[in-house]
């Protein structure tokens, strides 16, 4: 009998209706003879509603007594869960990540899994009980205090747990029917994906989709955990993220690789733009240690040639707007010491990402990229790219425009004949 | 330093204003110099809110989800009131009940403590901090389950730390003053006791005063734990709970102790007689073996002297109205095997009740009590004693009128020079 571990995100238990509906597919799975492991997140808005506590008791509150306070969300969750499952006649066991052997490193609010140790969840299983255990918490390894792994989180102990318990499949339910070539609400003909690469989810997932969290496609990927994108409203296969790139479907022989598996769009970035700093040894380095030291991730980075006659060059990068405050303080702090000249910010911007295995055997798909921007009449700002994924920054305004170009470019755009395979069993 | 064990119940912690309000509270405790241990309930209605989520997914949720999902509120709770403490400068650990070390058995819903392990809190308290634990919460010592311990499990919590830790006093914070000579809201003139004896906090809150629960007072007695009652809403100083009647009051010297402790009463009983019952060996005990077979708690029992002529009998008792179903279920069942004549339910009935531990020396307390009753036209039903308690039950409607007369009888009600005293600083 196989395990399978299923996630259930914070929409799919938002309220009674939703834990019962919930219940019923996981009794489901046990009635299909598996084996069923269930991470859940907390109710709906109940993390929000936490940190509005918080706040109101205290502006700055304690990362260690915030991660108490938010794992009260899932315990809550798993809990409601457990009770439903045994309304249906089934036995299920709620665990808190402690408890399910999650152990982490002590970074309060963003730990990260160093480990899992499923005795318990072991026990539970072997005595016959369907295991419910609290996503996005754990225990740290050293202090024995509680964390959490931020948000999102969810995702990658469900995953973390697949690993630990040897699972078949890790099914990630959400509110849509999978991954998709690109978003359906900017491009109405946008294909459900049956299967992509880790590599590929990876891209896709840094590029601005948010359908799964990097951190949890990382995860898979070391551990080769095949992830299932469902949704949980309906009964259709969803997404397989599974094999790499260089085997991209393993069980199922040889299969061309399709170029492209999608394109992404990202609004939540900002590009601060350096001018004129001194192109000497060095200068670059210490603007992005000044950043790094303000704990600021910054996405792509573009330096300019510097023109000869001044020996100025400019430094762009793009990095969350969120962070847009923070990095632009620290750089005017900077200013006399380095000697540049401006700092431009900008937050009107959107990225635009073109993700596939196959385009590093194809060396037209940056220039098509290009040109299907260039005919929808947007313009290019800073480009980066991997093995593969071009991405680049445009107006904001201009990204809906340019992500619909590329995916027609691409023949992306479904036809009546994806549209059969939609609603089918999955290739 | 000593160690200063405060509880907060829910109403005390209702509302970000509230919390705040009690961190100011726990500092002012710690800035007098004490080291802070705080048992904290969950927040207002939290708890009955999350049983109202339990009920709409589960009309019988099972018991160990239950007690998963309820200690989600004072998790909540806790961390809020540490990070209060935190916004006011000075550091707080918030600790679930597990971590706290209060180990319980495995009776979820209302698990009994059987040790409390406090390293963690020790090497928090060691490290300067002050100490947030959730109250009403434990892990079970064999299967390591987390257990609730019912309602008012806080007040024993508070109490089962300050026991461990052996504290100084354990300050338990309410919404009224202390301990009364009878209900205010029943008696206006009800005066705050200064200082009552275990055994008479026991009688009373038998007797249905719910200012403290049996289990925490029988704890504090059995380590002699001084309970200072108080409230959250002032700073008068409010009723000690310490030293036994053999000793009443061991660090002020001899004192004349009063008569009677207070008058206290109960409308959460009813009472159910079974007439006709043979007066052999062994009726009785099989009718109150099946009862309690039926996990029934009965409190007084009175049984007639049979009547030569019919050799039949009748018992009566009182029992929780909530039982009142099913104890009646349970006995008519019997009706063949044991052959008694008839049931009698009555759920218009009130218990009233006088303690004090003078009374053991004072013969005519008893015939006092009664005439004050009768004088106050008030029909006596059932009576019962202890060596410091006398109970009668009388009907639901004549319960004020006999609580009152009760008071007066006895010279408990306040005057002039009693007001004063109130405000002062215990005696």
């Amino acid at each position: 009998m196989g395990i399978v571990v299923q996630k259930y995100g914070g929409s799919s238990v938002a309220d009674a209706a939703a834990v019962k509906r919930v219940a019923r597919r996981i009794v489901e799975a046990k009635k299909a003879g598996n084996d069923v492991v269930v991470a859940v997140s907390a109710m709906g808005d109940t993390t929000d509603d936490l940190l509005e506590k918080a706040q109101a008791v205290s502006p700055l509150p304690p990362a260690r007594e915030l991660d108490m306070l938010l794992t009260a969300g899932e315990r809550i969750s798993m809990a409601l869960v457990a009770m439903a499952i045994s309304d249906l006649g089934y036995s299920a066991r709620s665990f808190t990540g402690s408890q399910a052997g999650v152990i982490t490193d002590s970074v309060h609010g963003k730990a990260k899994i160093i480990d899992v140790t499923p005795g318990r969840i072991r026990t539970a299983i072997d005595e016959g009980h369907i295991v419910i255990v609290a996503g996005f918490q754990g225990v740290s390894q050293d202090t024995k205090e509680i964390t959490t792994l931020g948000r999102g989180g969810t995702d990658t102990t469900a995953v973390a747990l697949a690993a630990a318990l040897e699972a078949d499949v890790c099914e990630i339910y959400t509110d849509v029917d999978g991954v998709f070539t690109a978003d359906p609400r900017i491009v109405p003909s946008a294909r459900k994906l049956d299967r992509v690469t880790y590599e590929e989810m990876l891209e896709l997932a840094a590029s601005g989709a948010k359908i799964l969290h990097l951190r949890c496609v990382e995860y898979a990927r070391r551990f080769d955990i095949p992830i299932h994108v469902r949704s949980s409203f309906s009964q259709l296969d969803g997404t397989i993220v599974s094999g790499s790139i260089e085997d991209p479907a393993p069980e199922e022989g040889t299969m061309e690789q399709a170029i492209i598996a999608g394109v992404a769009h990202d609004r939540s970035e900002a590009k601060i733009t350096v001018t004129g700093v001194p192109d000497k040894v060095g200068e670059a380095a210490r603007i992005f240690a000044a950043l790094a030291e303000a704990q600021i991730n910054l996405d792509m980075i573009v330096q300019n040639v510097s023109a000869a006659s001044t020996n100025l060059t400019d430094i762009s990068f793009t990095l969350p707007r969120t962070d847009g405050q923070t990095a632009m303080t620290t750089l005017a702090g900077l200013q006399e010491e380095i000697g540049f000249e401006t700092l431009l910010y900008d937050d009107k911007v959107g990225k635009v990402s073109l993700i596939g295995a196959g385009m590093r055997s194809h060396p037209g798909v940056t220039a098509k990229f290009f040109s299907a921007i260039a005919e929808a009449g947007v313009n290019l700002g800073m480009i980066s790219t991997s093995e593969i994924r071009i991405s680049v920054v445009v107006a904001d305004e201009d990204v809906d425009a340019a992500v619909a170009a590329t995916h027609t470019a691409f023949d992306l755009d479904a036809d009546e004949v994806e549209a059969v395979v939609y609603g089918g069993t999955g290739r």
